[in-house]
């Protein structure tokens, strides 16, 4: 079988390796797409050198078909169509209260262990999430970034009738926002990339260039002066930090959804003012999974529209040079058996 | 009667005025005893003279008795004993979502209008709380700050059994404290000056320097390696906010109870890693000053000794200039009727 290996210095190697069996409670999945996060990004820029083990194969937002069972591995068959939660949560602590997703130990498994950037991939069975026989693999592939916007839109506590206000029209910003208007939210996006705001109103979204707009007044507007009951900070950059406690209304709950690398100034004055919440999120729980399937095997939102490309899983040095000269790019996949 | 002004330039007056009949809607309180709040002593300080009207009687920390009652005020009587919820939302917005406490034309009464710094007040029948009436009035003008506080935990959502730790060890620290013991937490205080460690330590409870002691190393040893599930930043400084990140432990709430004027760095990386919310706060809403009450007069908290000092009304400019010469002072109190 084929397999990607990130070399460092931005470089990807393609081998053929041997299919391994495999071990108790894993199974192997002969992998359908495996999509590339912006963490896979930061790992070809080098910026996770010390955490990746080189060679590694990377890759977590994948979909595929169970090839083969490990020994006691009894809830699934093969041929099941699944999708797998990347998270290793087996060093889980009663320090942790429960919170597996968040352990102090959790290893994430295609940075702390070998991905889906390959064309079968094994792994212990309570990773997977088991999907419907109908399931588009191409679709599924997003399942994973998709979890990661329900766990922050069910982290606002976000209501029918509520308006959320995106900061940030990339990838998992679109994601959140079809997640908020799944639950029944007015959703308006900030954004200032020409080709993102046509993307995100083709999507059906109110999008707003905050830098023509006075996005306060226009939020102002369309809530009756309500302002924003939730605000997702997806641009990571600081004047959507300033922003963010501006857009929130009246006790606004702000998902940070961008990581945020260094200490960054917040107006902790608008906290007390507003009594406003700051909610971190990380990642996605089971349930964030299971809603997650049902957006995408429903069929009823446009996530069609979020793959920007699909490339040869052979063609993984071209893909991820694509993804750098393409700001406005959404979704690449690779196809892994093509 | 006696009133006293704040007529700018860190002064206070006493004047003879007349005694006023209450209008209606509105009662005359034979003030009892007034409290200083910090932000008496920032108008004090001249930080305020661009809100309150010079010459202006201050203060909201009060307790008394009914001394006449306004038209159409039917559910009060003279001789009862109260205290003063000092907001007026009469200028409440459908967009203050039912918040009244932070409605966005909140006025608070004491700094916006005349407050409780003379020997009879009158205020609207819609701010007031009946006290029974053994109530020791001493001790129940404590209510107003104890309501903060009673508020700040709430927020926090603080239960039995799991473990606070209060940044700040000033008034509004120990009284957090003394509400977040009353709710069956284990409690924390950090604070650097030793004769409030002193008093913390007195109070009953564990109180750290963390100039001294490791906080983050003690806090893990007395929770069994859980860290805090709720932080009370009351300090209002960086080394605070800088702390309140790392003291909390996964899914940590983080209430932000000190005034920060300026935007300050925050590790929102934390945030993300351990999903961290961070809940702003301010003043109380009815249910607050309800479960004050309760504390105060059921008598089961040494209250009492948060009081530092109880000056007659004429001697206010004395009191003032003793808390700026007294940084560890904590409550001081103006006997109204001497």
């Amino acid at each position: 079988m084929k397999a990607t290996f990130y070399e460092g210095n931005k470089t990807f190697s393609v081998k053929e390796t041997e299919i391994v069996a495999p071990a108790a409670g894993e199974v192997r999945i002969k992998v359908a797409y495996c999509g590339v996060c912006g963490t896979d990004v930061h790992i070809y820029h080098g910026m996770m050198d010390q955490r990746v083990k080189i060679p590694q194969i990377i890759g977590h937002e994948m979909s595929g078909e169970i090839d083969a069972l490990g020994e006691g591995v009894s809830n699934f068959s093969i041929g099941d169509k699944v999708v797998v939660r990347p998270l290793d949560n087996r060093g889980e602590k009663p320090s942790d209260k429960g919170f597996s997703h968040i352990c102090k130990e959790l290893k994430f498994i295609g940075i702390d262990s070998q991905g889906a950037m390959q064309q079968y991939w094994n792994v212990p069975s309570f990773t997977l999430h088991k999907l419907p026989a109908t399931t588009d693999l191409k679709l599924a592939a997003l399942i994973e970034p998709l979890s990661v916007a329900c766990h922050d839109v069910r982290r606002g506590r976000l209501k029918a009738g509520e308006t959320a206000v995106v900061l940030g029209g990339g990838p998992i910003g679109l994601l959140v926002a079809m997640v908020a208007k799944s639950v029944g939210a007015q959703v308006i996006i900030s954004e200032v990339n020409p080709k993102r705001i046509a993307l995100a109103e083709e999507l059906g979204f109110l999008a707003v260039n905050p830098a023509k707009t006075d996005l306060i007044e226009y939020v102002n507007s369309k809530t009756e002066n309500r302002l924003a009951d939730v605000v997702f900070e997806v641009a990571g950059v600081q004047p959507a930090l300033d922003t963010m406690t501006e857009v929130a209304g009246i006790r606004g709950r702000i998902v940070m959804v961008a990581i945020h690398g260094q200490p960054k100034p917040i107006n902790l004055f608008k906290f007390f003012w507003k009594e406003l919440e700051l909610l971190g999120a990380r990642v996605y729980e089971g349930e964030d999974y299971e809603q997650s399937i049902q957006l995408i095997t429903k069929g009823e939102l446009p996530f069609e529209r979020l793959i920007t490309a699909v490339e040869p899983l052979t063609n993984i040095q071209g893909l991820f040079e694509q993804i750098d000269t393409n700001p406005e790019g959404m979704k690449y996949l690779l196809n892994c058996q093509a």
